[in-house]
């Protein structure tokens, strides 16, 4: 069909200024933070922005009709080129779809729409004493629509799980222009085992279902008292050991940060203030809870750490906190800025690995990089083995370029080699399709038959997942 | 197809001392816990009992190619028929196949047979000083198969979630035979985002989607501590206020349960040295952790608490919190002995309402109650919602039987209006399907298409669900 068609189509449907037409616009869209969207950018027919769950269906009913490809976006912090119009289409950026519905404090749950910002949600919780735990790097930036379209996480799933699990219900608009609710029509219950679990299938499920218009989302109580304990190790398999004596102990921290030397080295160089110790690998603790159970926790941690890491230092005091913790904050600013000429790319980043093959994976990951001659730093979340490799290259030089997609596919084939994943919770999206087959085996002719029964034409975000 | 028939193929396919055919033996697989069972038992072809995935496999096939139903049971705790063949069918009978494949202690997992009883697999954890925390009142009968396909939780849902939370792969042989692996086919890892999240999919299936042979469970580090406060109030409303009251303190215990005033009578009739105070309702509150951490918890619990209750008891003695513990723990059996000539049955016992609305909900199902004719006990996990009401009538007397069914009736029908669902834990099975359209309106086609893709001709568990 034809591109200005479908722009005037749209115009009709929401209104000339909530459509994008011109090519600069349309440009800005052929992008998220993937390298691959950098290599092979390629943009949409029309971006609209609907407002309503009304305005979803007339949309999504016009593209059925039409057989025209949606791709839902976010923000755009993806690292998969998941919300890439890969094969032409409409792009439905709901980022600007950002009404928190109502926060049912009384029974800790919240709704909102996909636009809302993660930060933004957090602040509003606070006023009632609540938060929603999944705490992203892209925090400030990254909606809640494309937390669940990705069932994001990062540094706190290691109590607190990922988005899924706070994830009550959902309002969708599948590719027949049927409305939804997932977890019940009207429900505002906490526990619900009727049905098949539809919310559950949704979140994770990269926009390849349908169109999510709606969250109904569980809040907990924010903990009053929060500590964070670093260790130092002189060798990198001490790290993950004390890792799982924490956890033999009977402690749950609420995330626990690993920094390699690559990762040390990089922060090193970036902000020589922040004074890292040189070492094979840093640990970094955070505990919550209330105050006393937070500081028997944390000398629990010192003790144990203690027994194999060169130093450990355990705090409670806010500023001292912030100071450990920006070792780990800054890593991924650190890691673009260790060459010049440099750039830190997205790609094979992500992987998750057993507990127990941390280290190994950590030292294959480092041959690798220098069997292909790139320079990578790694940190991640170790106590939940999500390992964040960093490469850093200049993308203008083809044989850079060359090399490094060899090693993110050696990457990717070690996640599962060691009985892990090529995704730990920045999802799949175009560049991790190849390894569908690899980690699921069948199960993908069933994931793809459960995609038919919600969008038969396959025109929801097509070329993504599997 | 003929009986006689089938009972001699299943005989060649595992050997006879796995294959149930006498009509005592299988009358025996009309009941599980649920009382329509009672009043309208159906007996299957025969009960087989397999023990691999390949044996699992080949009586798949062979029924897929006879297109005979069906059923998987585990230890026929459920309260829905959800493992009765209501239909005719074969039942495949899971909880003798309950190997505990491997802890992997190192990765904070254990690979089990559907058949590992709850109680059991605990036992084993509890050397490693790991725990599998969901909670279920069956613990020491049911098998973590059932509490797969039902989505069981129990007692420490309020924190620590339901089954789903903490099931990490599943390997199934769907209708048609194919042996599929959820959550990555030989993965290890804890994070894992790649493809449609069919392992949650099949948390709650209640065996219309496969059978479940392997569950790869997560564990997590059992906790030093754990405390028990009692409160007890003169005013219902204040019972949920109060709960209410600690979520706002940053409090989350792993368990609050209530008994209502018809509770407290039943357990003081059947137990009176328990002597429980004469009273609305009692709260009990469980909360663990590390030593300090829970004794402030207990004391913060005992001043916001204090502020409406008539009196707050905390203890962090074992012997005393089993004595607190006791008047919850003998509920439902008390519940049972409330008549001489009366029996606890198990129907509208499950529903799930926002917590704002348990109190009015309590009230509703007492003048329903009243309206009726028929004495009921209620209790349950007031912490998310799940309200549990005993009726107890002498099944013997047809009067009674049809008042206590309209009441059932009109308790779903309750929960719905209340904006809850049907079923909080036990699942839907026989008894709760005509509610599933109520419940979730379209979204029950969706579920029924994705049940196709599993199952073509509609051979597992007919009758179940939607």
């Amino acid at each position: 069909m034809d591109k200005d068609q479908i722009q005037q189509d749209l115009i009709k449907i929401v209104g000339k200024s909530r459509v994008l037409t011109h090519d600069l616009d349309l440009m800005y869209y052929s992008y998220d933070s993937s390298f691959l969207t950098k290599l092979e950018p390629k943009t949409p027919y029309a971006v609209v922005f609907p407002h309503s769950t009304q305005e979803v269906q007339r949309i999504v009913q016009y593209a059925y009709d039409h057989k025209i490809n949606l791709i839902p976006r976010g923000a755009g912090t993806g690292e998969t080129g998941g919300c890439i119009a890969i094969n032409g289409g409409i792009v439905l950026d709901l980022a600007s779809w950002d009404e928190i519905i109502e926060v049912d404090a009384e029974n800790m749950q919240v709704l909102v729409r996909p636009g809302v910002i993660h930060a933004h949600l957090n602040e509003e919780l606070a006023k009632y004493k609540l938060f929603f735990p999944p705490d992203p790097g892209s925090s400030k930036m990254c909606t809640i629509g494309g937390m669940v379209a990705n069932n994001a996480s990062g540094l706190r799933a290691v109590k607190y799980g990922c988005t899924e699990q706070y994830i009550l219900g959902l309002e969708m608009v599948t590719a027949t222009g049927d409305i939804i609710y997932t977890g019940g029509m009207k429900a505002r219950c906490i526990k619900n085992v009727s049905g098949l679990n539809l919310t559950k299938l949704m979140v994770g499920s990269e926009g390849v279902l349908g169109i999510i218009t709606g969250i109904r989302l569980r809040c907990w109580p924010k903990p009053e008292a929060r500590g964070i304990a670093m260790a130092v190790f002189d060798q990198l398999d001490d790290a993950p050991t004390t890792v799982l004596e924490v956890y033999q102990a009977g402690i749950l921290p609420s995330g626990i940060e690993i920094l390699d030397s690559s990762a040390i080295w990089a922060v090193n160089q970036f902000k020589p203030e922040i004074q890292l110790p040189d070492a094979e690998a840093i640990l970094l603790f955070e505990v919550d809870g209330n105050p006393p159970g937070v500081q028997y926790d944390g000398e629990m941690i010192k003790k144990i750490a203690g027994k194999r890491a060169r130093e450990v230092e355990w705090s409670t005091d806010p500023q001292r906190m912030a100071e450990l913790w920006e070792g780990r904050s800054v890593t991924a600013t650190a890691a673009a800025r260790i060459r010049d000429d440099g750039s830190r790319i997205f790609a094979g980043e992500d992987i998750s690995v057993p507990l127990s093959r941390v280290a190994d994976t950590l030292r294959s990951i480092r041959a690798l990089a220098d069997q292909y001659g790139v320079q990578v730093v790694n940190y991640g979340h170790i106590g939940d083995g999500n390992v964040h490799t960093a490469p850093v290259i200049n993308p203008e030089n083809p044989e850079e370029v060359e090399q490094v997609l060899k090693l993110v596919h050696e990457i990717h084939l070690l996640a599962i080699e060691m009985q892990g994943s090529t995704t730990g919770e920045h999802g799949v999206g175009v560049v991790r399709r190849p390894y569908a087959e690899l980690e699921h085996g069948k199960a993908v002719q069933y994931m793809q038959r459960i995609k038919t029964v919600f969008d038969p034409q396959g025109i929801m975000n097509p070329g993504k997942l599997f």
